[in-house]
This record gives structure tokens, sequence and C-alpha cells, in this order.
């Protein structure tokens, strides 16, 4: 299964060379990172950063840009996942562009759960590790 | 007396109409904020912020914006201590446009001191306004 | 009349102080502003900029915070004009905080049509005065 | 021969896991990147874009994160050539947490010198190709 949503490109975001600064592309897939939990997972992102105090924070990032993104267009980004390890998830992402339908950039990131306190890695619970394998069933 | 700092407008930092994008300068003027502390007041912010659980979040914000910064250019920004009062400190900036010297901007930001935690406003603690009046009088 | 658009805080957009960097508001009012041109207006900003080579830089920017915003919580940002000059329009924005429904901020944004590549002040150009008026009216 | 420039982590770079929002890391990257052509090159960033109208947008990014950057440190952003093509340039980043020297990320970055106006792959210039060998060799 996989989820996505939809990021039209901002004013804000271009840089000298008129179209999307790279970092922004990661903002966008942490934007769809955040969205998948309440979406997707059964529970917003923001609850088990705050009430859960769980984090995953990404360890291992591989990208590769394909087209640039303009002022005008919409960033379609696509969420996949495709390793479930004890303490870490791995995502696929697609980034497409709009309205034209080019891959823009896909990326591999692997993000680790920690616990926000100590920042050290944690196994994954159980009620996330159960939502997780459901996603990927689908 | 006053304090300043030079920022070299970033690539990043340009909007689709090739200057720098607006919200940026608020962040040009907490980074003179941020920079104040260490290098003009004694004892960095980050020292204020973390260790003693003080912060000085905006609330009041006037600016306006005379010349445009493009990538090239190199931000100025001067700040200067206005008011110091029980609760609150109001600083005004100017920001110059290097290397023309044409004033860019200028802003006047009221912040008020508060307990991190409960981000309630507190009284600017003695030992802080100490330095204040210190940099006001110089 | 008024426009308003919902964004969700970010991940990305907390500070150290664990609330909303000031400066992402004046990025939501941005959005907010871009995305009142397609939304009520009838035409895309992106459509102005891009194909009529027309910006609305930003003058002056008075604002007021109240309440914070923190991770969780959404921005609902309303975008009301106020005042239509002929090279000038001013906007004013109220920023309540989701889901309890506090004002968080407000602010006044005085922006003027300018000519992209000369960046000079332009008189607004008919069939946008037509738009901004049918707005005010409505 | 490698160039590095030192960034003190800003108060709203912060996320809200109190560590620095991994999508920034690639801001000093490039904002590294942005200051080897003038600091190491002989000739800056900003003259290649704006006077020759040539880019360097990054096509593959490969990044690992180790610990992760606090309000209060500093980062050391070194980056070393590691591959000089026709078309394109492939820089290794070092990112050094400071005061305690811990490393905190490595990536390594492949960029393809552009047209700015087309977006097409360019050979290198030969006056920019001296450059980058000369630094390779030092």
């Amino acid at each position: 299964m996989t989820f996505s949503i939809d990021l039209p490109v901002r004013f804000g975001e271009i840089d000298q060379a008129h179209v999307v600064y790279y970092p922004r592309f990661f903002h966008y897939f942490h934007q769809a990172f955040e969205e998948w939990f309440g979406g997707a997972l059964g529970a917003s992102y923001a609850d088990l950063v705050v009430r859960e105090n769980i984090g995953f924070p990404s360890v291992k990032v591989e990208t590769e840009f394909r087209k640039p993104l303009r002022y005008g267009d919409t960033a379609r980004v696509e969420i996949e996942l495709v390793d479930l390890g004890t303490r870490s998830i791995t995502c696929r992402y697609k980034l497409t562009r709009l309205p034209d339908g080019e891959i823009s950039a896909r990326a591999t990131i692997t993000t680790v759960a920690i616990d926000n306190d100590s920042f050290q890695a944690i196994e994954i619970p159980q009620h996330w590790r159960e939502r997780f394998e459901k996603f990927m069933k689908e």
C-alpha cells in the first residue's frame, strides 16, 4: 500500500536557479511522513512524538533528483514502507511533478525509533509495529 | 551602543521574484538577536534558553522594507536596544545591503521574558537587566 | 469578505522553545496570500508572477503575537483586504490556533505592485483591480 | 585538499525533537558548497550563477546521520572534491559537531553543470575545470 499527499510549490521555496531549493525536497518528504501517520496508520505523528515521547529520526537518506520543480507546480509525494526492522523502518518516496506527471525525485530513507529524552534507539512498540505491518500488507 | 553581524545571502533564501523571501528577514533579525547575547551581552542566548530556561519570544513586530536583497549581497544587521521594561525589551534593527550600503529594511521588535516551561511572562532577572543596561549606556 | 486556509504545524517548524519559530508565521501569511489569488480572486498567484511578470512584495508589516503555536496545532489564516490603493494593497491577517480557537497572531501587511524585471512600483492593472474590488465588496 | 566552514546552530533550526531538523543539514552542506567557490576556488558561486548563468543542481545525494546537533552546537562542514567528470562533480561532506568533535553526518553529493536557462547539462567550462583540478591536487 502507498500513501500520498499533494504539496503546492510555494513562492518562497524557489532558489536563485528558479527551481525548488533541493533541501526543501526533504521537507516535502518529512511532511508526507508526518501525514502518513494520521492519514493511514491511525494515530498522528504529533501524538507519537508528544504523548508517547518517541521519535523516528532519519539515519540514512539516499536520493536521486531527476526533474526540477517550479513555481506553479504541485509536488505529489508517495510513500511506501519497504522495510520494517526491530528498531527501524525504511520508506521509499516518489515525488511526482504535477501537472505533467514527470518523476521529479526518488528517495529511500531509513529512520530509527528512539526515546526522545535519551535519543537512544528503542524497539518499535508493539502497537506501532502492528500498524506498520497492516500498512505493508494492504 | 549597537551590535551588528554580516550574513551573506544564500542561494536558497531567494524567492520566485529573485530577491530574498521577506519572511527570511525575520530569520536574519533573529540571528542578530542571538549573536548579540554572546557577542556583546556576555553570555550566549543558548545558555539563557537551555540552562536558565528563559526565552524572549517576539510579541510585537513592525517592519518597513525598502530595498530588496539579491543573491551575492550581504545583509548587515545592526541591533540597538531602545527600551528596557520590567518584563520586556524592545530592539530596533537596521538591515543594510552590502556592498552598496543602501538601507534594505528597518524593524522594531518587542520581546517578552518568559519561563520556557510555563510560557508565562516573568520579570527580567537582575543579572540580565544589568547586562542590558550596560549595553544601552555604552 | 474573507478568505482562509488551514496549515498544520509541521515538525520542523518548531524552535528551541518548542513553539513555532516566529519568522514562520510570515511564511504562513504568505501562503494564505498565495492561495487567496487562486482560491478567491480567480487567477493563481503563480500566473500573476510567471505569466504577467508582476509581483506584490511586502513593504510594511505590523504584527502582534498573542499565543504560541505548538506541534499538533493547526494554523487557520484568515485574510481580509482592507485597503486598495493605486499601486498597493493592504491585507489584514488573523491567525487562529486550532483546535482551541485562540487568536495566535494578527498582522497588517502592505504590498506594492511591481514589474518583476525592474522591481519598480506600477499601477495595479485594471483586471486585477476589479478582482480586488469584487472581493472587498462581497 | 578540503575546505570547511563553521555554522552555529540557530534557534529556529531546531525541530520538535530538540535537535536540528534533518533537511537543514542539506542547507548546511549547500552553504559550504557556496562558500567553497569564493573561499577556495577563486570566484564566488553568485558570480557563477548570476554572471555566467551556470548552475550545479544536485542529482544524487547519499547521507548518513550519526549524532544529532543541538542548540548551542556549531556545525563544522568539511567539503572534499572526490570526482570530476565531464559534466558533473561529486563532493564528500563531513559534518563535525563542535565543541565535542563527534562526527554528526556524512554525505556524498553529485551535482551536474547546467545552463540555467535551459536547465540542460553542459560540459564544465575549462576555466572551472582547472579550478576544480587545482583544488583536487592540493
